[in-house]
């Protein structure tokens, strides 16, 4: 990964700023790269040299909002939580983080799953991982030892499924999503009491080895 | 459900099948509603007479590949079969009736989990859950008491899974899809075997009620 600096990177956070400003008051489909460089008062092949697509900004965009959730979920994560409730402000704070951007849910789908083996896929894979690892290791009780190591990878998985839920999720509100959450995190915190029992562990070994073979 | 007939359910299927000559020939964000209705000799209004947006045609479209994927998988489920068997049978048949379609895959999801209360995903929820049934009846042995009624709605969300999993597949031939739906087989196949045992079983009731409040 290269950073960009200086000039460059303030070319870049005005693009990534005007594009969300035209989608916010167009839509995404009624923004073109066009506007976006013009708003922004650069020429339309300078503006490509930042980003190839509107997918590239949204992308870019998107890995904002992963950095966002985690800085505010962090230090909602205290001493004296047990897993269900640190499991329900994580997803929680996540839907809050991205509710402003619903209209984005099915771009925002194109940029996290398509390309998985990207090298933005594995910075976002490892902002999200290490919030989850946070989310296990400041839980009471600790989770079972025989799941504590692979937990993070599970409840990472989970919160992909529920943010696939929610892109879809066309209730006012994402109640739906909001009530999902609410329903899962108690499964969740049954399940990982359970990992103790050889025949449960088993079933999550399926699991994870299902889920390290497709990604 | 009203279902067309005569003359208006003929305009219907042209619609349809010029709609997807123009996708295929121009993709889908390429085609307008204009140019489809243009296509068949019709004018505008009376094309959104029948539909009222392009999604609509792809919903209709992805309706009659449910019905076709039940058609040609259904006589493949013969006596004999084992779960496994049957299972990587729906699912592979289910991916060969998508496989032309690919580029549609972002589409279909919208239609397939957008609305999801409305009349048309009853009629697809029906369809599929019909051949999942299907697939939990004919296999030997049959599997556990336990969760046999349980199983073509389990069987039905896996579906699901990899359905969106593929659509968000780039891998050349979906070798990925394929590959998950391989693993995936025996994995359910031994699940099914350990629902015998309670905690096994309690895990699945928490999986079913979850799907069932948030569907």
């Amino acid at each position: 990964m290269v950073t960009p600096i200086g000039k460059s990177a303030q070319t870049r956070q005005l693009l990534l700023d005007t594009a969300m400003e035209l989608f916010a008051a167009k839509g995404f489909a009624g923004t073109t790269m066009r506007a976006i460089a013009a708003e922004s008062g650069l020429s339309l092949g300078n503006a490509y040299y930042y980003f190839d697509s509107k997918d590239a900004i949204v992308h870019e965009f998107f890995r904002e909002l992963v950095e966002k959730h985690r800085n505010v979920s962090w230090p909602l994560l205290v001493p004296g939580n047990n897993l269900e409730t640190n499991l329900r402000i994580a997803l929680e704070s996540a839907l809050e983080t991205l509710a402003p951007f619903h209209e984005f849910g099915p771009a925002f789908i194109r940029t996290a799953f398509a390309g998985t083996h990207s090298d933005l896929s594995d910075v976002h894979r490892a902002l999200e991982f290490g919030l989850w690892r946070q989310v296990v290791s400041v839980s009471s009780p600790l989770p079972p030892l025989a799941i504590r190591k692979d937990l993070p990878e599970l409840l990472w998985l989970i919160q992909r499924g529920i943010f696939l839920f929610w892109a879809y999720d066309r209730s006012p509100g994402a109640s739906r999503s909001r009530r999902l959450i609410k329903n899962v995190a108690p499964v969740i915190a049954r399940l990982v009491v359970l990992s103790r029992m050889p025949v449960v562990r088993s079933i999550l070994d399926d699991v994870l080895s299902l889920v390290r073979t497709a990604t």
